[in-house]
């Protein structure tokens, strides 16, 4: 039996623990700050990449394979990128039983050494532009670490691509940050804005970072992808350089862009409730859980719990059916509730006989009765949408319900535990970081989503809610992970 | 225009690393033994992974991910393990700008970190079986390092399976080198020979290990995958017991298997000639080119190309056009058949009027005339069909010409450049050890095809064609990858 969650109202730290464990999606190695994907936890992650994956391929990407290894002074090539990462690497000092002549850096991510390959790659404009990327694991020396969220070791993918102009490494950052906002609405139904970034929270060696965010259900924010404009930075670290269509020498323009394992721990927090895991249709590798109730002819009813699942499998939806007898029914649903199972039948003698079985709903825990007869692929599929798409609604509503607009530094420090807050600021790196040093709130995005833009008047000119300064638009601020 | 390969009989070395290179598959990276795995390379990856993904899964395998370090006291804790890999690791020494308590070496297979998580989830026969696979990067410093065959770093998936009893885990082993039998002939055309390695050539903490070994077109022999049966080594090593269902304390039995994108190497040198690459149809991202031969109306005939395309694709078949009029007719030609496209097809407007077209298969280069009609996806699935059948046939038939069956050291020492070579052997790891010294020929199997072993007699008592002493079965020798 699975053990008991800490409610989330009582201690939200110690529920997203509690459940990450017991649904076993993740658990913490014997390797400090390296996490376990146990197998639920990593059929999720499948999925996400499946879906990404296709959503990559379609916008011209193609993957391939760098090493996991980086050479000291390739990192050091770029003055910003060395300072974001060298203090959190990982290095390796001995291979094959000797000490290396140089040292080598476990990839925090793959900048510097896919640049190294680009400059061989790259001589005229016709070889650009490139698209590739790369699903893999990443190593960040974190010291404190929480499963899925922030951990040493975590995969990852990472898109670097190269290109003529700096319009087209523009569009390919705007390209892929929509791509990620698509995926994060569309198969994890969750609501993200998507902007932005200020000079301090952006990438370490990029011009421009774009991101989306997301509220989870401690008010918090995540930050759920990003895509970077890396400028030529990287082409003079690298000293690659093209021949253009006009026969001049000029370096090439780059983007890098990432999602993580971190996703599912923003699924988690955005939609798990106390009883468990709560799973987007989506992203569930198992979609419905047929549990025969068994009382009087246990045969007839097993049998028909698996001609239902054999027939929904054939028309696309993923059933199974556990027909143990090892455990009770409540045992059962107890079970599968916590491992986030969208839509639960029931199915006993008497539904048999009335040919209809009981529905149970995960998001909702709503029950109704469905037909069994040759529509129940069509009333599973409509619950399967309806499902994803209330967990989107009820995730939206939640994070506009705990948006608020402030316009005074008391005002603001009253409200950053109630969620985002859009806020007029001076544009100063100084003012951001006094407000971090006072509230720990940072800013999250500077929204360019037309309708959160239109709504707040994101674009509006004001005053800055700590310096008094002129401020030329708002941006949200927020307690983030 | 691709650079010139060197030809296959003028220096099959260099043959194939002029065929990975220009075919844009891999290449070498700055970091010492490590290669990069290039788009068209990686590709191949994929396919591989997709296959075998689906046949892990359909016999009960699920997913998981394990950190990629292992503590120094764990890869130490069996004794065989430590002494067979522990000199070819690359060490982590430093962490988040400090010296590590305990060193942590990257991965060289997953065994260690791997049962110290088992441990922690086996209590009961009831948690038995755990039918785990890891698709994941590993680490074994090389000396000498030859791209996809033998690097530093290389992907692989590696299988970890616990089970209550020792003919559970005997099935689980065979289970899996059978999967990578048919995978290896059904998906790589590449015929491959089953059966068991030696005590010597084992895997380092093995009771057993079986294998799948294939013949290159140099007619030496390749490992193509290995299936372990570990006993229970590591569940000592690790104290991991679990409570049967007489109620008595066990150790678990365990298993590992995996395969590599060493499997590109050897799909490049079974199949591949002079041209380039020669892919089988089944692991072609790209089945179909379709090269518009320019003259008179060009419009027409790359519309026409395109809507062929098209439909194809709709069918299945992985086609596409190359229209651009940088290079001619004749460099994309070349071009393909470097990057071993199975089918290629030349449309000009005169094939356009007569409702044909010519394809050229990539294997044997044969040309024939389709019909541009709506049986045309049939034609070419028929096409890509006889080209999988014909690159197994064909291998199939070079590795039985060059399988020679030998009865002295002197006719064995005579033909070892020549192939397989089958004799007896008295069994003991001193005349390996000296025929491997002497000859530099190692044991690759003790086959187990149950056709193979007919056709040679392989069970039949002899003499050992170097000892003299009794021998109780055939082997196989042949100098290897």
């Amino acid at each position: 039996m699975a053990e008991k969650i800490t409610l989330r109202e009582t201690d939200y730290s110690q529920w997203y623990i509690d459940l990450v464990r017991s649904a076993k999606l993740a658990d913490y190695s014997d390797v400090r700050g390296c996490m376990i994907i146990r197998p639920n936890g990593y059929a999720i992650w499948e999925k996400m990449q499946a879906a990404l994956d296709a959503m990559f391929k379609a916008t011209g990407h193609v993957n391939a394979y760098f090493p996991l290894f980086i050479p000291e002074s390739f990192i050091k090539k770029e003055a910003e990128h060395i300072e974001g990462f060298a203090p959190e690497c990982a290095v390796v000092t001995h291979g094959g039983g000797e000490q290396l002549a140089e040292n080598l850096y476990v990839r925090p991510t793959s900048e510097t050494i896919i640049w190294s390959s680009y400059k061989k790659w790259i001589q005229s404009y016709r070889d650009l532009p490139i698209l590739i990327n790369q699903w893999a694991n990443v190593v960040r020396w974190e010291m404190r670490t929480r499963l899925f969220l922030r951990t040493t070791e975590f995969l990852w993918q990472e898109g670097h691509t190269a290109h003529a102009t700096s319009t087209e490494a523009q569009e390919e950052v705007m390209r892929m940050i929509n791509v990620y906002k698509t995926f994060a609405e569309e198969y994890m139904a969750l609501p993200v804005i998507m902007g932005r970034k200020t000079e301090s929270e952006k990438f370490a060696g990029a011009v421009e970072t774009w991101c989306i965010e997301a509220m989870m259900q401690d008010k918090k924010a995540l930050q759920a992808g990003t895509s970077h404009n890396l400028g030529q930075n990287f082409a003079k670290a690298f000293d690659c350089r093209f021949q253009s269509k006009e026969g001049a020498l000029e370096y090439v323009w780059a983007t890098s862009w990432g999602v993580s394992t971190r996703l599912i721990g923003a699924l988690i927090m955005a939609h798990s409730d106390d009883r468990g895991l709560v799973l987007p249709p989506k992203l569930a590798t198992r979609q419905v859980v047929i549990i025969p109730i068994l009382k009087g002819d246990i045969s007839a009813v097993i049998e028909k719990a698996r001609s239902i699942a054999a027939e929904l499998n054939q028309k696309g939806i993923a059933a199974f059916v556990d027909d143990s007898d090892q455990n009770s029914p409540g045992w059962k649903f107890a079970e599968y509730e916590l491992q986030g199972i969208p839509v639960r039948l029931e199915l006993g003698p008497r539904d048999i006989q009335s040919s209809t079985c009981i529905a149970a709903r995960r998001d909702t825990g709503e029950k109704s009765k469905l037909q069994l007869d040759s529509s129940l692929a069509d009333q599973i599929n409509s619950l399967l949408e309806s499902i994803q798409t209330n967990l989107f609604n009820r995730a939206l509503s939640f994070r506009e319900k705990h948006t608020l607009e402030v316009s005074s530094y008391s005002e603001f420090k009253a409200n950053i535990d109630n969620g985002f807050l859009v806020a007029h600021w001076d544009g100063t790196d100084e003012t951001e970081a006094k407000i971090k040093e006072e509230t720990k709130a940072t800013i999250r995005v500077m929204p360019a989503d037309p309708e959160m833009v239109l709504r707040y008047g994101m674009d509006q000119p004001g005053t800055c809610i700590y310096s008094g300064k002129p401020s030329t638009r708002k941006v949200i601020f927020a307690k983030a992970y």
